[in-house]
Parts: structure tokens; sequence; C-alpha cells
């Protein structure tokens, strides 16, 4: 092990590996549950901003911009605590969730899919906690 | 919304989304504790492998190599479910972790460290469930 990654993987400095993209990626789980809400990803100001706000920003590739979740849709995510990884490359929220749901799509988590193991070939998704908890045509004014 | 992303969100076809690297995020967490453990990255084969098998198989960008959780340490992923996101951009698992743990330091999770909330400027890392479980000198034969 080089004095880097000791520091890296065994010191107190925070210091976030972002990849060519200047992103780390975020994932975030319910507070209360452990259940996976989604994961995202964070630029520099992105963390910061979440460090110093307790609540969580991202950044969105799809956007090219630093979006407050919840900032459209009321439903912020409050962190209760925020994790590193080993080698600085991943970040752990754990978060309240305000309002009904994480997921664009409507629904408590972005991961309400299941892919049936044992099996080799084309794969069915089978629906898990599928149902929509909000409109999100109503919440974000779009379809 | 696309028709095209409307069958990603809302369809049952499974069809992971590859990064330009030819890799997916996979979350990886304890089924019974919802903890997280780890996040790693799989190419289509660890996928498949993962898939057939129910054990996890992961990608390693350093190495450049498939290689399957636990094949040195003995600390294999039996995945008790396995889910995909709504733009199926990322995966998340979950395990029951095989021995005393998942990461490399030699610790139950990668995650054992938090940044505290509510500053700016430069962030010290508090330790958090930090105790080693295992000697990854003795595991993995290498410092």
């Amino acid at each position: 092990m080089t004095d880097k990654s000791r520091d890296i993987e065994e010191g107190t400095a925070f210091t976030p590996k972002f990849d060519p993209d200047g992103l780390i990626t975020a994932v975030v789980t319910h507070a209360a549950t452990g259940d996976v809400l989604m994961v995202a990803h964070m630029n520099a100001e992105a963390v910061a901003k979440t460090i110093e706000s307790g609540e969580a920003w991202y950044y969105s590739r799809s956007r090219k911009a630093l979006w407050k979740k919840g900032e459209s849709s009321g439903h912020v995510q409050r962190v209760k605590e925020l994790r590193v990884d080993c080698d600085q490359d991943a970040l752990w929220l754990k978060v309240e969730q305000v309002g009904p749901g994480a997921c664009h799509t409507g629904r408590r988590s972005c991961f309400y899919r299941a892919v049936p193991l044992g099996r080799s070939g084309a794969v069915t998704l089978e629906f898990r906690d599928g149902d929509k908890t909000f409109d999100p045509k109503a919440v974000y004014g779009k379809s």
C-alpha cells in the first residue's frame, strides 16, 4: 500500500475522488428502512452544498446542471448521515425523504423492478413495490 | 416522455445501460440490515454471471478484469435480490455477505467514515463502525 492510498483509506481528510467529468457517485438510502431510493451524481459544488445545508444537492448529467432534490417537487431529502467509502470515490447519504417518493416516475424508490436470478438469456423484470405514490405529471408539470 | 424512455422505465425488458466503458454501477447492501457494504461496477459478463449464479461478480476498473467477490478471500456475496433502477443505469444487490466483511481494508462495509454536516471549508472525517473485522494481510496475502 502506498502512503497516498493509506491516507485516502485510513485518514480523516475528506478528499473525494471525482471522475474525469468531475462527478462522484452518490447512493441514497432511506434512513429508517435502509431501502435504496436512488443513485445520483454530485459535482464538487453539490457536495459542498449538501454538507453545508444538510439537504441533498446533485448534478444532473442530462441537464448539465446543479439541482437541489425537491426544488420542483418539494420532495427534499434531509441528510441524516453522509458517509464516504474506502477509496473516497462514492458517497452514501442516509436521508429522510420528505413527501411521497424520490423517483421521477412517481414512486417511492427508483428501484421498483427485480431481476430474477438463476436464469440465463433474456430476462423479464418483475415489479416490486411498483405502485406509484404520486402523480409525476401533477408534481413536475410534465409527463 | 418518448416511447423508448417509457419502455425503459415502465417495461419488463431488462436492458441495462452500460456507460462508455461498458460498465454499470452496482450498489451492494446487506440484506438484513440495509447497510451499504460497497459500490462496485459490472460489465455485461459480470451481470450475466451474477444472474446465473446468484453470487456477485464485478469488473475491476483498476485491474481491468472480471472478478468474483470472495474469490481470494472466501467472502462471497449471495444475492438475495437484484433490482434495477428507473433508467436502468444502476443495479442494487441485496446480499448475504459470507465472512466477516466486504471491504478490502478489513472492514464489514467500505463506508466506515462519516462526513460531518453543517460545516463549510475543510472537512475532517469521523470513523463510524471503523473497527476491522478481519486482517486483510492474512486474507488477501498482501498489505
